[in-house]
C-alpha cells in the first residue's frame, strides 16, 4: 500500500506534558516513513482541520521534535471545539473528507480528553457512514484524570506532582508563621467535576512529614458546621492547617460554592473563585487569620517540576498511537495499564472509543476518608507512582528553554472556505 | 575571652531560602566553639526570647543543618512581631537581657527584613543603653528586595526565578489556548510597596522566546483605559496576552485596587485579591476570556524551583554574619556588593544598622518603561544574575524531602513569666 499522511491535534485544555505525546506521534511516524509519509498538525487543532490549515511537521528538525518533550503547553494550539453529531451537522463531516482527501490523510491522531475521544470516534466512523478510508486513533490527555478505561490520564501525574510539591511547600511556609500570623492556607485547584487533582493535595503529607490537610472534594457537598469544626481540630493540634479546594466544590444546595454573586462596591458582578470563598468562611467561622491561592493554569503548564512516570506514559501513548494505526487499528485509544504498584509497573493497553467517549470517571468513594475531607491509603496506592521521578527541562539564563517550532502551513490544496 | 553563646531567630514572612541562611550562621559557629559554645535559636522568632523558648541547634545532627539548605520555611518559627522603642517598652529590652544573661548570650543573629532590621539595630544598643554586652548582627532576608545598600536581598532572587519560569509557562499556556478560548492570563505577585517581584514577570519573555506580558506595578498609578489599549494592542498583535500585577498596585485615587468593597448575595464582605479586579476590567472593557491565579505563599515556599545564586547568597549572609561578630563587629549587616553583572560577580560587604533599618527601596523609575507596563534593558541586566542556576532539592517518592527539626528546648533557667 502507498504511504499516506497523517494529521495530529491537540484538543482542550493543554498540559505540562501533551507536547510529549506530539513527539511520540512524530518521531514514531518518522521511522515508518514508507507507509506514513508526512504528518501534519492541525493549527488549533481540529479547527485547522476544517479551515486547512495544516502545519507540516515535517519542517521541524529532530532537535525540535525532540524539545516537544520538555515543553509544556499545546506546540500546535489547541482549541475548545467538539464536532456536532453526524446528522446535526453533515457539512463538518463532509468538509473534513474533502481536506483529508486534498492532503492524502489517512490516519487521524487526536490528543484530547473525553470530548475529544467522542470527535475522534466520529472521525473513526468516516469510513463506514461516508466512505473515506481513515484511521482514526485517540490519545489520551487530561489533567482531570477522568476517562476511563485506563489507569491514569497522561497530563494528570503532572499536576498532581505540582498540587501535592505546592502543598507541601506552603504549609511548611505556614507553619513557620502560625504563631504570630496565618494559621489556614487555602489552595484552589481544577477539577471541576472529578476530584483527582484535589486528592494529589493529600500526598504532601506522607509518614516521613505528616502535615494537616484538609481536602475538599467535587464529590462531597460541602459542609460548613463540619469543615469548621475539622479545620478547628487541626489548628488546635498542629498549630496550622492547609486546605486543598476543588474548583467544583459544591454547596448542599448543589451550586458552585465559588458561584457567591459577587459584586463590588458600585454593583458589578465579579468572577471569583472558590479559595477566597473558603478564607471567608475560615475567618467569619474561626476568626482565624489566613492566605490563599489559585493555580490556575499555573499548575497544567508547570513542565519545569513534571513527574517523570507522566512524562514516560505522555511519550509511549503517542508512540502506541502510531503503532496501532500502522497494525491496521481504527476507533481505538492506547491506555495505560497497571500491572502493579510496588514496585509500579505498568504497560500500554488498547480500548474501544466507544467505550471511553462521554464517559467520566469519578474518585472511587474508597478513595476518600469516611469524614470526606481526605485520602485513603487506597488513593495513596494509586497516586504515589504517578508522581514519582523528576526529568527537568534544560535552562538557560535561569529560565527554561522551551521549544517554539516554526509551525509552517502546508499549501492550501483547496481553494474553498469554511465558517467554523 | 570565655566562649560565649549565640541567639539566632527568624522574623517576618519566610523565605524558599531563609533555611539556607541559619544554616550559614550555624555551621559557621560550629567552626569556633572556642569563640560561639552553642546557637540556640529562638521558637517563633524574637518571642523565642521573650518567653525564654530557646532552641538547642546542638542537638541537630550535621545532617539536618545541611539539609536546611534544601528546605524553604523558617525551619525554627518565624514571627511578626516589631519591638517597640526602648523609651517606649523598656520591659520588653529588660526581659531580654534578663533572657540572655542567663543563657550567656553575646551574640544576636537576627534574620529579617526591614522592620527586624529595626529590631536588630535596638538590640545592638543594649551594651551602650543598658550595659549588656552583646553583638548584635542582621541577617539580610526579604523577598521584596526592599533593603537599602545591599545590590540584592536573598530571598528575592528565588522568588522572581519563580515567577519568572511560571509566567513564561502560563504564557505558553494561553497562548494555546487563545483561539478559542483564553486569551488574557492574569497573575498576582507579591510585594505590597516595591514592584520588584512584578518585574520579575517580565523575565519570561527573553530575545529568544518573546512574550507579550503587561505588568502592573505599585509604583505605577494603574490607568484602566491606557491598561486596556495596552492588552488590546498585545492580544491583536499576539494572540494573547498575559498581565503580572503586584497585590499593591493602587488606583490614581491611592486605593489598593484589590480593595473593591467585595460583598457577596448576602452582603458579606470577601476579601478577594487584585487579580480578579484586572480579569473582571479585562472581561468588562475588552470582553475577552480570561484566567486567573493568585500565587500567594506557593511563590515564597517554591524551593523546588530556587535560584542558585540567590541559594548561595543567603548562604554567604548567614556565614558572613558569624564573621562579622568574631571580628568584633555590632550594629552591621551583611550586604551583597554587585562587581559586574556581564558575568555577574558578586562579593558580601558591610553595612550600618542605622543605614538599613525603616528604610525602603523601591524599583527606581528607569527600571520601568516609558509606558509604565514592562522593564527595561537596565533592569533586565539587574535581575538576570539573580535568577540564574538551579539548585534541587532531594526527592523521594516523587516528593521534594524537607527536613523537620527536632527543635529541642533549652532548660529554661528563670522562674518568670513575660507575656507578649
Amino acid at each position: 500500500m502507498a504511504a499516506r499522511n497523517a494529521f495530529y491535534a491537540q484538543s482542550g485544555g493543554v498540559t505540562a506534558v501533551i507536547n510529549a505525546s506530539a513527539a511520540g506521534v512524530i518521531e514514531t511516524a518518522r521511522r515508518h516513513k514508507s507507509k506514513i509519509a508526512r504528518v501534519y498538525a492541525g493549527r488549533n487543532g481540529i479547527i485547522g482541520a476544517l479551515t486547512e490549515d495544516l502545519i507540516d511537521t515535517g519542517k521541524e528538525s529532530t532537535a525540535a521534535i525532540r524539545a516537544l518533550k520538555h515543553t509544556p503547553s499545546g506546540a500546535f494550539g489547541s482549541c475548545r471545539y467538539k464536532l456536532k453529531g453526524l446528522e446535526e451537522n453533515r457539512a463538518q463531516y463532509e468538509r473534513l473528507i474533502e481536506v483529508f482527501k486534498a492532503h492524502n490523510i489517512g490516519y487521524f491522531f487526536y490528543n484530547g480528553g473525553g470530548d475529544s475521544a467522542d470527535t475522534c470516534l466520529k472521525v473513526s466512523q468516516l469510513s463506514e457512514k461516508l466512505g473515506y478510508p481513515i484511521q482514526a486513533i485517540h490519545v489520551p490527555k487530561t489533567v482531570d484524570n477522568d476517562l476511563p478505561v485506563t489507569d491514569c490520564c497522561p497530563g494528570f501525574g503532572s499536576v498532581a506532582k505540582y498540587i501535592a510539591v505546592s502543598t507541601r511547600e506552603a504549609s511548611f511556609d505556614v507553619a513557620s508563621m502560625a504563631k504570630t500570623s496565618t494559621k489556614v492556607f487555602v489552595i484552589e485547584v481544577m477539577g471541576r467535576h472529578a476530584g483527582w487533582i484535589a486528592a494529589a493535595g493529600g500526598m504532601a503529607s506522607s509518614k516521613d512529614t505528616d502535615l494537616p490537610i484538609v481536602i475538599l472534594f467535587p464529590e462531597v457537598a460541602f459542609d460548613r458546621e463540619k469543615f469548621l469544626a475539622t479545620v478547628g481540630e487541626k489548628v488546635r493540634r498542629y498549630g496550622y492547617c492547609s486546605v486543598v479546594v476543588s474548583e467544583g466544590v459544591k454547596g448542599p444546595d448543589g451550586k458552585f460554592l465559588s458561584d457567591q454573586g459577587l459584586r463590588d462596591a458600585f454593583g458589578h458582578a465579579q468572577l471569583g473563585g472558590v479559595a477566597p470563598v473558603i478564607a471567608s468562611i475560615v475567618k467569619d467561622g474561626l476568626d482565624l487569620k489566613y492566605h490563599w491561592a489559585v493555580a490556575d493554569y499555573l499548575q497544567r503548564a508547570a513542565r519545569h517540576v513534571a513527574s517523570k512516570t507522566d512524562l514516560q506514559q505522555s511519550y509511549a501513548v503517542g508512540k502506541a498511537a502510531v503503532e496501532y494505526a500502522l497494525k491496521g487499528h481504527n476507533s481505538v485509544m492506547p491506555t495505560i495499564v497497571r500491572k502493579a504498584s510496588r514496585p509500579y509497573k505498568w504497560a500500554i493497553g488498547m480500548a474501544k472509543l466507544e467505550d471511553v467517549a462521554n464517559k467520566e470517571k469519578m474518585m472511587p468513594r474508597d478513595f476518600i476518608t469516611a469524614d470526606g475531607f481526605g485520602i485513603t491509603d487506597k488513593c495513596r496506592s494509586y497516586l504515589a507512582p504517578l508522581i514519582r521521578g523528576e526529568d527537568y527541562p534544560p535552562y538557560k539564563d535561569g529560565l527554561p528553554t522551551y521549544v517554539r517550532l516554526k509551525n509552517v502551513a502546508v499549501k492550501k490544496k483547496l481553494n474553498t472556505e469554511f465558517k467554523v
